[in-house]
């Protein structure tokens, strides 16, 4: 299973937003939605060996953890408003301490990345890490920050992971994720 | 310079759609938009050394092709809509036999495929073709389909270009575009 974790700094953390203005009123949600897509589809079908994970720090609730399992999510379309519209509905309902089904293969909990770090070995996706293209052994987990820089807290907390950048240029999270994922897919091919 | 060119094949010719409904209403072009985004975002940044092409055959008023500059468009953020928002004001103007723009950087004409054809020396992105990794030599322009098949007419066009892919996969229009996009970025830097 390949697990991505990504930190919206600034997303909503309640429901009581609109589809229509997700970079601007729902804290970049649109970021957090490309890169569950990105994550999750193929043509035509869905990575059903990927899990997502949306860490959401904006919000007047915050922090609370959105999870979507490829294996389990159904309803789920590539446009932006879809996934959207599912990360809505999980922000709907009453975040409990364990991880709650808000549709199906969508759940949320409350909690940040500090819990987070304690259940994968995550390595991180960062600008400055080893070419993961180099890498002998790929990771499993992978954690990346939408379109701000981690912060201090948070390079603190994963001082000690991994640190992997997938190429020369700087690329967005969700255009990351889908360069780690035709490394991995490579990979498991044979084809380096 | 890079050139994608992708193929809408439902998508609407006519600026009377909504951006609450691009999967459905405006064609799928939503695929479109994102094949934009991703053809063109840097992280706080864009590949100005990028032009896409959306040709466009599912509405009233087709074939038309919108032509997006990364040297020279304005207004462009990642987010679907917004992408959404300058094609759709494309369609909007009189579009004639030549390039007019709409936007900063933005164009429209009439015509499809056979013409753009004329006008690059293009390859296919497509799942029969040979890994872009073990290309000699990068193409320079790109033609590719959205969550539809390349027609038989399409086929036959097309017949004697280079065809690519890029991995044991089959991805997303999108997708494919980050991917080929790594793999040059990867040549320029002498990283492979």
């Amino acid at each position: 299973m390949t697990v991505f974790a990504v930190i919206g700094h600034v997303a909503k953390t309640t429901g009581d937003f609109t589809l229509n203005d997700m970079p601007g009123g729902a804290g970049r949600m649109d970021v957090l939605c490309r890169c569950v897509n990105t994550s999750l589809f193929l043509s035509h079908d869905l990575r059903r060996d990927v899990t997502v994970y949306a860490v959401l720090l904006g919000g007047t609730d915050a922090p609370k953890t959105v999870m979507i399992s490829g294996e389990k999510v159904r309803y789920l379309n590539p446009d932006e408003r879809s996934a959207g519209s599912l990360i809505r509905k999980a922000l709907e309902i009453p975040a409990g301490e364990e991880f709650r089904e808000s549709t199906k293969g969508v759940f949320v909990r409350r909690g940040g990345l500090d819990r987070l770090l304690r259940e994968y070995e995550f390595s991180v996706l960062d600008e400055g890490g080893m070419d993961i293209a180099a890498a002998k052994d790929l990771p499993g987990a992978f954690i990346l920050s939408d379109h701000m820089d981690f912060t201090a807290d948070e390079q603190e907390l994963m001082k000690c992971l991994p640190k992997y950048s997938v190429g020369p240029r700087v690329l967005h999270a969700d255009h990351t994720i889908t360069v780690v994922l035709n490394c991995i897919d490579r990979r498991m091919a044979g084809i380096e």
